[in-house]
């Protein structure tokens, strides 16, 4: 044998292990209202995030990585579809959000990432916040998750009408306050759930699934439901925090990912599962020092400015992601792509599918594919970013008596400059904003609203 | 011989080392109106800083960390005494920094950082910008440097009479635009300075005074000129940053930061040697992207919110520092009394010093001794930090035509929980108030007003 045959033989040998070795595991941790300012590692002066920070030293830091919506059910809608939530019907001018009341839910055609991993022999559970239907037939079990322990949806709902005034009642919280439903499955098992200890034990429920599917490929899909209003947190983390209760509540969000990535090394199975974190919209100002930060950025949950829709990104996967802060632009919607094709299961070909593949970000650093974001307030598309630019067409302010103030031209924002967007460059770019223009009338035409799935009402 | 001596005689020879080792160099590094977020490690989204990030991670990294004036002058001769500006006389209700017309500097009887050090026996060398006086008695090299390269005062002055606007001018800057000479001791050897190199020929002075004196013990206060408008940054740096020529900038001095740890690594120095990176205000607001950002605090240099006084703080001691994120209050004067004490050199017992000794806090990490800031405007006490609690008795945006406002209740914040100054606390508050009222009563008891130094003209 001479030694042209052997070398090409090492070179396929050493392409195949992606192929060839089992299916990667995924966890997405995902959060509820966190800013981008409020981790150790994105600037935060007093929370401290020391397993957060080490995740993000491993793995890749994303600088530039948005949510799909700024708030909470279209986000995760497009988390789980790779899809804006326009296309779902999961957005809605009238009721931003799910109610108690609301009769709609996730569209059965929607195909899930659980659904899609499910095709490729995936062990899947949907741990904590849900918030995409809580009648039966929307629930996770129906969605492609084997199993399902969480509160349906915010853990601020259902509020008693003895408690005070809303903001009162979540800033000075009981339990007894918000009678939120834990559920097994689709069962109801405790009323009203004890929230105290809701992040150990959506942990707890997350270990022992990873434990118990060790020898499968599996998905944990684990949306905590802090640090949305009210917060609670456990004993051990009463007092712990220099932020006060807020700081609280993340620095127990960073311990319960110091024990999800500790289990995966002591099972042996961190080098096979890339395990995201981030979070579904930013700080919820109005709540002052129970809302969080978003640090340098812009307003905050509920706008269409980058407060409203940057999140920390932090992806990995040791010994496949050479640890590096990434300024790529990513989306949640991005991570639903790239897991459906590291593991080999189709993504979706009948329709538009928004998410990205970033796996080679993933393995090998670099830029990322996604040129642009929309940024949709509701039904109506805000702002588009393309590139470093982006031009908002309305912005409106997050709370408030705001009402939306349309822009003709749009005003302008070099992100990459001016991240905080205070300085309109409109005037001296007016072929940007042309090319957005163009990129806005494309995907006009393409556009194909799903019917609205946030206004109907549970009839009584 | 029985066991107990031998324990003993260990005890005694393992607390011994700190003593007997060779005195430990100082390395000052020290930007002009960096803000607070501009660093990758302090949440900067697009500057890329990977040799300060590091630095950070293997020291320690300071989140409350405070420069002692919001402007130049003061804040440097702080710096350098480890006093109150209000107590040298370098501070000034009228002129705010000492300008190209200015008679006066820093007072003879003040005892700088380098003559304190001299006492036993560092080389000491002043490299940058200088700003506390450019007739020859005020220079470094009659301040305790042996040597000084660099520009004596702000890189925006001596503004020629044919250039643009003085805004304009700093944002389109030409060299020839700022006619600031460069000396070499007291010696004028270029004018104007051509500022592209600035940053590398400071660099490269400072690795030549570092390698020249690599068997004495030695001080070098490396004082950048940049950020500071106008922007400048050598050839290689042109284009490099995401975050535009502010970005290139920084980018260039996380070059030089990495050029001086690499310097002390290859010389075998590192483990002997403490380095310091910090700003002298934050960031300059009214340049828009020419400017930095303060990242969650608010408003910026000039101010005595937090975005104008508090700044990254870097401390690195391979070796002697156990890396760590610290939330101690830390000023730049405790540089002067930390340093002088690591020296075994006497800090000043004739006057008050406000500088502490943070040596505790290198070595063993923990709280620091630091319990009370207070923010100077000119001659003006505004605001006094107590713990967590910061109360303002008077407020002023930094610029534009505002005017200050007398606050009776002032307006009070919890800096823990509310970093950016938000949410006043003082109607819920008043035990607060009134142990804040008892500092700031104690403060002025015993302070004496140094001679004004900023006020007097050269006489024409």
């Amino acid at each position: 044998m001479n030694l042209l045959p052997r070398v090409l033989i090492l070179m396929i040998l050493g392409s195949i292990p992606l192929f060839a070795a089992k299916s990667p595991n995924f966890v997405v941790i995902f959060c509820d209202d966190l800013g981008y300012g409020d981790l150790g590692c994105f600037g935060h002066p007093t929370i401290q995030t020391p397993n957060l920070d080490r995740m993000a030293a491993q793995g890749i830091k994303f600088t530039q990585f948005y949510a799909a919506a700024p708030v909470c059910t279209p986000s995760r809608a497009a988390l789980l579809t790779g899809r804006l939530p326009v296309r779902s019907g999961m957005c809605s001018d009238k009721r931003r959000v799910l109610f108690p009341d609301s009769a709609g839910g996730l569209p059965q055609r929607e195909i899930t990432l659980a659904e899609g991993l499910k095709t490729k022999g995936y062990a899947t559970a949907a741990i904590g916040k849900w918030h995409l239907g809580h009648k039966t037939q929307y629930l996770p079990t129906n969605n492609g998750f084997d199993t399902y322990f969480g509160i349906p949806y915010s853990n601020d709902m259902d509020r008693i009408a003895s408690a005070t005034k809303y903001r009162e009642a979540c800033k000075n919280a009981k339990i007894e306050y918000f009678n939120v439903p834990l559920l097994r499955d689709t069962k109801e098992i405790e009323r009203p759930a004890d929230q105290t200890t809701i992040t150990r034990r959506y942990t707890e429920e997350a270990i022992r699934f990873i434990q118990t599917n060790k020898n499968n490929p599996f998905f944990v899909y684990l949306a905590h439901s802090m640090p949305h209003v009210p917060l609670f947190r456990d004993k051990p983390f009463v007092g712990v925090s220099k932020r006060g209760i807020y700081g609280d509540v993340i620095e127990e969000i960073d311990w319960s990912v110091g024990q999800i990535l500790k289990t995966l090394q002591d099972e042996g199975l961190a080098e096979n599962t890339l395990v995201w974190f981030t979070s579904d919209n930013g700080p919820w100002l109005i709540f002052e020092t129970h809302g969080g930060s978003a640090g340098l950025l812009r307003d905050g949950k509920g706008s269409t400015w980058e407060g409203g829709m940057r999140e920390p990104g932090i992806a990995w996967w040791p010994g496949r992601i050479k640890p590096h802060t990434n300024h790529s632009i990513a989306s949640t919607m991005d991570i639903y792509t790239t897991c459906l094709t590291l593991a080999g299961a189709k993504v979706p070909e009948d329709r538009v599918v928004d998410g990205m593949d970033l796996t080679s970000v993933l393995l090998k650093g670099g830029k990322g594919p996604r040129e642009a974001m929309f940024f949709y307030r509701g039904e109506q598309l805000y702002a588009v970013r393309k590139g470093p630019w982006k031009a908002h067409y309305i912005t409106r302010a997050a709370y408030g008596r705001s009402q939306p103030e349309k822009h003709d031209p749009p005003v302008l924002y070099h992100l990459d400059h001016d991240p905080a967007e205070k300085h309109d460059l409109a005037k001296e770019n007016p072929v940007v904003l042309a090319e957005i223009a163009k990129v806005v009338k494309e995907h006009n035409a393409k556009l194909v609203r799903g019917k609205n799935q946030l206004n109907t009402l549970i009839q009584k």
